[in-house]
């Protein structure tokens, strides 16, 4: 069934007002009309099997048959902070991070991060990731669309004590065979923990920033022996952590 | 340093003859010469490390210092068998691919594969994957460059038995909570276990095509209870390959 992430508001009771968009899809893109059955989400975790009542031009309503809690969730909370690559790969990282269950993504500028976001041009560009997230989010069955923002390394660092543990990916230690770290890190985990996952841009981060980040807290992590890419750093740790707590 | 595949023959001797591409990388890219140092790699999981002795503008010649065994391969062999999706999709899963640990991709067209391969063009599509896993190959430290070909899907199920484990991704077992056999499968692998990947185009595959599959051997798996899409699923199977193969 067809997906959509709604207003929270939009669910105060069984009759649900469906957004232009929303009605657009159904009637135009997927020729659906009354009866037309659909899952509707509140972006908190809940899922509503529904069935569109009305359908007009630019307005629709749909009756909730069933309200459940969504299982598609990974059980810990992963907040990706990924210094700013180059391109367009952080719009790649958003969406297969949203598939690969990422709940919150941290944009900053690390030391060798070539590209810069002009500050006037970062609400617009947040925005644009927010969409893809929420594609994404709908595409792959989440409950929950993931947030973004956009900061300061010293801002970044500032929070590292909200999170149970913060995982630093680092290309130097997979050169030299370390290859245990990371699997304590989530032998560790607990339903519910907080894990921050720390991955830098295209030249790696500058051997200050990470003796800075150690000192904070963070755990200097090996993603196997190869060295992978910026962009491909992320959606290994994220498969590994649903691996490890969700294939078992 | 930075990393060449050369041709197995160029390392009769320990003075090794330095094909065009390598000395123009070195010298005008690089800008390197005499002294240089590097690895070289013969695609047979032995690197060896060496260092410039002549570079003129279309030879050069490199003397072997030390020969040793990469211990960059995954401990398995994985083979990736691919749907044909669509765009340059299959481009981005060859280079994930090899970044993450491939050893062969072998592109089939499925029922709902909507991209095609003119026949003609199949040599030159392949050559094309070719040079970006070769590419792939050396930024991530792999000692071997990934193979791929192009068969049909009666020559992919005439070879099943070739492998130790047949892996399907399939979408439906996620949407209903299977959340086991992938790990079961990895458990049971050993070093030099044979595992076969098979993953869908964005459609899924047909349910015909599944349980032909199923009984040829095939077991059928959920990458977490998420959907991901196509070019997604094959990321995944390999980060948790080297997650439950290599980092513990």
């Amino acid at each position: 069934m067809q997906r959509y992430f709604l207003q929270r508001e939009a669910f105060g009771s069984d009759l649900v007002e469906l957004p232009a968009d929303v009605v657009h899809h159904i009637g135009t893109v997927l020729r659906g009309g009354p009866g037309y059955q659909l899952v509707l989400l509140d972006g908190t975790g809940f899922e509503y099997v529904a069935e569109v009542v009305t359908l007009d031009k630019k307005s629709g309503t749909a009756r909730v048959v069933e309200k459940r809690e969504a299982t598609t969730e990974l059980p810990v909370d992963v907040t990706l902070a990924y210094a700013l690559p180059k391109g367009d790969k952080v719009e790649l990282v958003a969406q297969k991070g949203t598939e690969l269950g990422m709940h919150h993504l941290l944009v900053f500028e690390s030391k060798r991060s070539v590209a810069k976001w002009d500050a006037k041009k970062v609400p617009k560009k947040l925005e644009r990731l927010q969409k893809i997230m929420q594609e994404a989010a709908e595409q792959s069955y989440r409950a929950v669309v993931p947030t973004c923002a956009y900061l300061t390394p010293k801002e970044l660092t500032a929070r590292f004590n909200a999170y149970d543990a913060v995982v630093l990916a680092y290309e130097e230690v997979a050169k030299h065979g370390e290859g245990s770290a990371f699997a304590t890190v989530l032998t560790a985990a607990r339903p519910g923990s907080k894990l921050l996952l720390l991955v830098g841009p295209e030249g790696g981060f500058d051997e200050a920033e990470v003796a800075g980040w150690i000192e904070a807290g963070a755990v200097p992590c090996a993603f196997g022996p190869r060295i992978l890419r910026s962009e491909t750093a992320p959606l290994y740790a994220l498969s590994a952590i649903s691996y490890a707590l969700e294939l078992n």
